[in-house]
């Protein structure tokens, strides 16, 4: 959690962390920010509070952070863009000196961000050359950065956002449903009161009103996957397709409350009717689903859950990741990741590791699944759970499992 | 526009464009994909077609983008996480080497997009370790990259799609301001129907009801600030303010299509009553707004057209950055900015350089502004336009431009 940093740094001998300006959401200056939403600097010196330089017409929201703020003209970024009007690499050689300098920035330090590429390399190589050895820019391994470690487990502040945003998402996923219930079912596929199919696109424009209804953003999309679609795991779902009965209709939601915390839910639903195969492989994933969270707890590696996951469905005879690496027909993914301020962080779930150990305070997905393309049918289901400080394992979503949903004629 | 990309590869003497793989939105990726949505890499060879390459569950996905697709594994991905499991380093540069050897990838490379800057980083330095000489990454001048000038004028696709949203922008306006008229005047503040006060956070809710009614997300949020907030340019507004009659509400509204385009207006309303300083600063404004709109034409320097709104403003009185340049009081922005799928980018309108141009393709906003926060005002007026094949300012957005707002008492 955010409180380990100063931990980890002096774990890892570094001596500051640098988030660079940008106007791009960026979770790791909103995480430093403490939430506040502003495009400028941040520095965090190791066993300094972290503090926030901005435009001169953000000052106000970035004091939201409880944060020391200055402006860039604090360090005189106006007078130097006049006096290096030709020079803007100079512009930013000499407005740097001034705040490592007057900040005391030096030594080993961990630029981060998600950030302009291109710009960022560029005034990189602008400090290297102009502090030399007084500054050394380190990189870690991805996924075990010290942002990663600390995303890992979450603080009793988060965790009260992230019950929240799951409270509030499940509700949107139980709405779903029981809209979903209110359709008839002619010919072989759902229809609207008027007779008209019901489409994959009136479905999600009916989620968007829910989410909307929520206060919940969607700015990575969802996933509404029906039939072939929904044995590719990240296939969105194809807008024009009416509903199909006893097609398999995967729907994946990870909304977020607005430039916050993430949730990350799955159901799988047949209408109608389930085809005994789709059943069958529903009933090895909720098996597989039910023996995870048994199975979750402080201590233990991620990599055992995947692999006990992998050999239960190995066992059934489906193929899996673990025997079968780059198979598309089975168990295709991993069991579960982290969820926060990013949809997708520590702890992973990966197959041939075990470099992720369970622990209080963690926030992550469970969501096994059985993926079919070529006989057109895929099955997921998750949720996002914690582990608590009592080591117990708690469902932050909250909606039933039902495989069919029943339509009337 | 997308087409000049190769003559503008040559003219800077790159042999490839880069984007890295990544979970988050980045324009950069959605650009040379044609708005396809993946988390992949994507590669554009000098006079070549973009090609992309992503996780095989993405594959469906990314073949939206009309482009050759291949998947991690057609490059051996799985086998190398493998094969070199504890060497993630390896992993990276073996898997480049295949990428790089396999599409003819060699010379100098501009890498960019909006990624995660430590990840990006650590590749980058294995990619120089393992191609040597072969191989440079070139950086270039913020806001004047290869990227920034593609950007700075649009093809005849992108002008619909942004004709689209700024119709459907206008439309959340109109319908703000009619609802706004809709309330009561009681003891100084707007009312609702059942008498208590109409707060910035009510307005705010029914504008995103009215975002998502058209279609539109907000991913950067919106502005609507009152009084001293509204002389704080990007102060976003206090949720927990009551609307108070004669105060200026700068309402500024910047949404966009999903994963596309945006669009980005202003209207500063007076409810009840316009105190007669802020309608003098508004009249002062609009005759700015006026004169840039019939200045801007193909072949003058943007600068230009900003320094005559400098000095309309300080021959009236105001401070601007012209002659005060880190001046709080009076005109303290510059006037437009170009808009995309990004809300900044080229052309700008900088005060003290002459190096945009403007031409037919340009989409950019007009948005003087006067903000006196000690004296609690401040007031902007913001249209977007395009410069059309004909030379023509279009204005894209349509939404009257009246000051005050009459309530019922």
């Amino acid at each position: 959690m955010k409180a380990d940093l100063d931990r980890l740094m002096a774990e890892r001998a570094l001596d500051a962390l640098l988030i660079f300006p940008g106007e791009n959401e960026d979770p790791y200056r909103t995480y430093l920010s403490n939430g506040a939403l502003h495009s400028g600097l941040v520095i965090k010196r190791r066993d300094h509070t972290p503090v926030i330089i901005v435009n001169d017409m953000e000052r106000d929201e970035a004091r939201h952070s409880g944060l020391p703020v200055y402006t860039y003209d604090d360090f005189g970024y106006g007078e130097l863009r006049r006096t290096h009007k030709d020079d803007p690499d100079g512009i930013i050689a000499a407005w740097y000196r001034r705040i490592f300098a007057e900040l005391g920035v030096a030594g080993k330090v961990g630029a981060y961000g998600v950030t302009d590429l291109n710009t960022a390399l560029r005034t990189l190589r602008i400090l290297e050359r102009t502090f030399g050895d007084a500054l050394q820019f380190v990189t870690e391994q991805p996924r075990e950065t010290i942002f990663d470690r600390a995303y890992e487990t979450k603080d009793a502040d988060e965790l009260a956002r992230l019950r929240d945003v799951a409270r509030r998402t499940s509700a949107v996923m139980r709405a779903t449903r029981e809209w979903l219930a209110t359709h008839r079912a002619a010919e072989g596929i759902a229809v609207k009161a008027d007779g008209s199919p019901l489409r994959i696109g009136d479905v999600k424009r009916h989620v968007r009103a829910l989410l909307h209804a929520q206060g919940l953003e969607d700015p990575e999309g969802m996933i509404f996957a029906q039939g072939r679609d929904a044995a590719v795991p990240h296939s969105r779902g194809t807008d024009d397709e009416p509903l199909r009965l006893g097609a398999t209709l995967v729907f994946d939601l990870f909304p977020r409350e607005p430039g916050g915390y993430f949730h990350d839910m799955t159901r799988t639903w047949c209408l109608g009717y389930a085809p005994p195969e789709a059943q069958a492989a529903y009933d090895a994933v909720m098996t597989a689903f039910s023996r995870s969270q048994e199975m979750c707890a402080p201590g233990l590696s991620s990599g055992q859950v995947q692999r006990m996951v992998c050999e239960l469905f190995e066992a059934a005879g489906h193929p899996t990741v673990l025997h079968t690496p780059s198979t598309t027909d089975g168990y295709v993914h991993s069991l579960a990741h982290g969820i926060g301020l990013n949809v997708h962080e520590a702890p992973y779930f990966p197959t041939f590791s075990d470099r992720y150990t369970l622990q209080a305070g963690n926030v992550f997905t469970i969501e096994p699944g059985l993926y079919y393309p070529e006989r057109g049918y895929g099955v997921r289901v998750e949720d996002t759970a914690c582990l608590n400080e009592a080591g117990d394992l708690e469902m932050l979503t909250d909606c039933p499992y039902d495989l069919v949903i029943h339509l009337e004629s």
